[in-house]
């Protein structure tokens, strides 16, 4: 709300250091899809994005400090906004989380795994962002499911496109999509119709 | 079946060398839940198991090779024995896949994953262990369901066990893999009672 120092010229450096800061954030998630979380060290991040180490370290004494950053820039997604008709919205929101994976965001995630497992520090990241991620798919399953069936769901619709990404080298086809989200809704109806029999007695 | 050179002393040989690759291999995995793919080098895997870079190399000359041999051990992973009962059989096979994750499981198959997007030569490895570690997850799903619904809880379920793992810290509870079976289940049933529907006119 309130800026530190002068208007004139510190609005031009604030906006040069958010071009680098930007810049070099942006190469350090490139190179995390193409190199792993190990290889992509300050040394050569500074060299594949152009800046001095110096610069890189100067905004991130440490690995954690930049992936911090880096992972956070995530919570930028696009994602659906929903229209009320659940069916359509999870399909929209989990056909724009497989177009993520076709862009490698399935290497970002499992990078994220892995840097939070070897950095503790890393949780509250990780966490912010998989709540980000997933919580239009949460919002529009709120309104069929609730507790352990809510929880369920969320991970096997989110969990069946990061997995099949992972190891099955691409994201569900369009006709699995479709048949997860449709079993998923009928079996949460099935599961209300029975509870509802339950508490009538039948 | 026709060992070759001469019985006595090659059988010893063999023995020693079938161990040494074994310690190798067994730490080539430890390494890569510990450090992640790009860290285990031939040099780091010598020196941790114990033995010299020109052993690695002989037995291993490229990282492919290595990885090749150190993923395939994974094909002799527990599985449950199919009962007869889809409840139960999946709720067994799903708690031993759940426990391989407490185990590092989630950290090898995302190292899996990234080698073989790094190699792609390794897609028939991937494949192969990805076949083996879904087989039976799908052979008790092929009472009850086929073609993309068959899929789409095969990659629900595993999916589910592993994205918990690597995005919410561990495998998912108890409860909610209770659940995710339910659901699936109904889910299947409903789509089963349904299509059973069309069929009669209904």
């Amino acid at each position: 709300m309130t800026p530190d120092g002068d208007a004139g010229p510190d609005r031009t450096v604030d906006a040069r250091v958010i071009r680098t800061r930007n810049d070099i954030l942006s190469t350090a998630l490139r190179l995390l899809v193409e190199n792993g979380a190990e290889a992509t060290t300050h040394a050569q991040l500074a060299h594949a994005a152009g800046y001095s180490r110096a610069t890189v370290y100067k905004h991130w004494p440490t690995r954690v400090d930049l992936w911090r950053d880096a992972f956070t820039r995530l919570r930028r997604l696009p994602h659906h906004t929903p229209s009320g008709d659940v069916r359509r919205d999870l399909r929209a929101e989990l056909a724009m989380f497989s177009t993520g994976m076709d862009r490698g965001l399935d290497r970002i995630l499992a990078a994220l795994a892995e840097i939070t497992t070897a950095s503790p520090e890393m949780q509250q990241v990780r966490d912010e962002v998989v709540t980000d991620g997933e919580h239009v798919v949460r919002e529009v399953l709120s309104s069929v499911l609730q507790g352990p069936e809510l929880e369920a769901v969320t991970l096997m619709l989110c969990g069946s496109v990061l997995y099949s990404a992972l190891l099955h080298g691409a994201p569900p086809d369009d006709d699995v999509l479709t048949a997860s989200i449709e079993l998923a809704l009928l079996g949460a109806a099935a599961g209300t119709d029975r509870h509802d029999g339950d508490d009538s007695g039948v």
